[in-house]
Formats: C-alpha cells, structure tokens, sequence
C-alpha cells in the first residue's frame, strides 16, 4: 500500500443506478463484465485500492459476486494472479450513502470524503460545479478524501449530479464528438490524476 | 476531418498476431469485440480516423466484419449512430506490411510511415530505442506519419519489437503493478499523445 500517495486518498465509484438511458430516463443499468476488470486494472495500475461498484439490484449484485469470486477461489486465481490482485480492489455497494460509509473516516473531526462526479459533455446548469483536473491533484496531494464518481450506460442521472460536491472537467478531444467508453474515461482520468 | 491537426498524421494499429501467450510463446490471438469498439471510440474522440484491426486469420477477419457490419448497415447503426461513426474509423488488415501500404503517401519523396510499438514493460533490450510522449508529440504536430501499435493477449512478440522504428515508453503508475487492458492502455496513450 502507498498510504502517502495522492492514489491513497482516491475511491472510486462506478454506478449502475441513478443513470440515463438512450431515451434520458433515469435506470439502473446492467453490470458489464469489462467495466469491472478494466476499471481494476486501471485503479491497480495507479494505486487505488478501492473501487465501488454500486448497483441496488440483487441478479446484478450476484453476477459481480461470481465476476469477482471466480478471479479470488476459483480457477481463475490459479491462472492469473495479477487478475486476482486487480479485482480484490472492488467492492460491491447497495448505494452511494453506503460507499461514503465504508470510506469514511473514523475520526470524529475528519471531513465526509468529498462526491466528485464525472460526464462526458458539460451541461449549461453544471458549470459553476466544474473541477478542473489540477485543482483535484492539489485536493488528493493535500489527502483530502476523494470519491470520483463514474455512471454507466448513458451517464449519471441529474439527480445524481446535483447533489456531488463537484464535477470533474471532461474529457474533450479537437471535435465534438465525445463517446469514450466508460472504461476509457476511467483509465484517462487516473492517469490524469495520479500520474507522476 | 482535422487535417492540420497531429491527430491526423496519426493512425492506429491493434495486433493479434505476432502476440504473445501467458506462456511466452507467440500466437494469433481471438479478435475482442470491446477491443474494436472501445478503441474507435477513443480514436474518434481524439481525432485519429484510422484504426486498422490487424488479424491474419480468416474467421477473426470475419468476426470483425460482422462487428462493423453490424453498426454500419444493421440496426446498430439506427440505434446508435455516435458508435457508427466510430466503427467507421476500422479498416482491417491482414498484416502490418498492408497497413504500412495503405497509409503511405503517394508521393515519391514522402518518407515511410513511422512504425511505433507500444508495451506495458520495457525490456532492457529495448531501452535505446524509447520515445518519449513528448518526442512522439512533436513529431506529430511537425506531420510525421506515424503508426502506433498495439498487441492484444500477452502483448506484441519480440519479432515485432525487434523491427519497429521505436518503442513508446510505457504507462506506469506508483507501484510495480501495470497489467492494463490493451482498452485502456489506449485510451491513455492518445490522451497523452493528442489532448490538448
């Protein structure tokens, strides 16, 4: 563990509930297999040792139990070790209030871990919350706690963005067009953020 | 299209042969469907708009076409326009000698595209022919042509290492750990290589 690394003030959350669909009617999506070895391999890559997946579903809960369960006991942990050690940074969550329960600090004086959600296009009603990537470093520099915040299929409800604490710049390349997978996002931004 | 920019001297190869096994030993590995659709996405995000999907083996190659085929003709493309226009960023190939044929420039005095392999660990072997990102980038913004390589499996064979023009210095975060998916390595490398 790099417990004085900015990576050791860093959580992520990768939500499967409140999230858009194509029609922007709030859901909670399917787990995909991908989301969660890539997500974990890139946490472990850069040295976070907590990623959430959160959905509220019990079919979907169990499928992340098997996913994971498969890479700990089962043939899976004999054939890939560094798969093994990947997964075993996620852990599976009802909801967002439970992931800021298990991160939080246990004294009295420490302040709750701060929501920071991520969007692949900046809304008009979003941008006085804007975070720039250098700003957050600094945040996770000083160990400020930090829980960055992914949505899964076509991005996190309103509802969810406002209430975070604030909203990651996005990712913008020359154009306009920005549909990374969730699994790029993810690996982009680490990398933004923790890369020496 | 963004003729003027570097991301327009840039284009993308993903390799499934030669790669390398678990074991070490080289292979034609299997075609991954989220490998072509998380990489034109990030290809199409950051301008590149060629991804050649390299395969030597005739039912991979199909595979591939009924991937593309899929979005561009079938209901996928109704569904989803946004992933038809990043599937359309693939060209498939059956070895890099075609790739290199098909991006070359046709004027005489043109020098040959660039030939970059990229890796998650940089073998001695290898280190006197590093690149930096930085280097890499401004090779780009002078319109070098340049072609990055990606392995799948186990990564690309040493035969190939061996004959690339130069190895892109590898993605490492705090730890020894750095087992990413070819997905994310990408999504890093043109963020790094083309962000503004």
């Amino acid at each position: 563990m790099l417990a004085d690394s900015p990576a050791a003030s860093l959580c992520l959350a990768l939500l499967h509930y409140p999230v858009l669909n194509k029609q922007g009617e709030v859901i909670a999506s399917s787990v995909t297999n991908l989301d969660l070895h890539d997500i974990a391999r890139a946490a472990r890559t850069f040295g976070v040792h907590r990623f959430f997946v959160v959905t509220p579903l019990a079919d979907q809960q169990e499928l992340v139990r098997e996913i994971t369960g498969h890479w700990e006991t089962g043939s899976g942990a004999r054939y890939n070790p560094d798969r093994r050690s990947a997964l075993r940074t996620i852990r599976l969550a009802d909801t967002l209030e439970d992931v800021a329960a298990a991160i939080r600090e246990p004294e009295a004086q420490s302040p709750e871990p701060m929501i920071i959600a991520t969007t692949a296009s900046m809304e008009a009603c979003c941008r006085d919350r804007v975070m720039t990537v250098r700003r957050c470093r600094e945040l996770l520099d000083d160990g400020r706690r930090i829980l960055l915040c992914f949505g899964t299929a076509w991005g996190l409800a309103p509802e969810f963005m406002d209430g975070a604490d604030a909203i990651l710049s996005p990712i913008q390349g020359p154009g306009a067009y920005n549909h990374l997978s969730v699994r790029s996002a993810a690996a982009i931004l680490l990398d933004r953020l923790l890369a020496g």
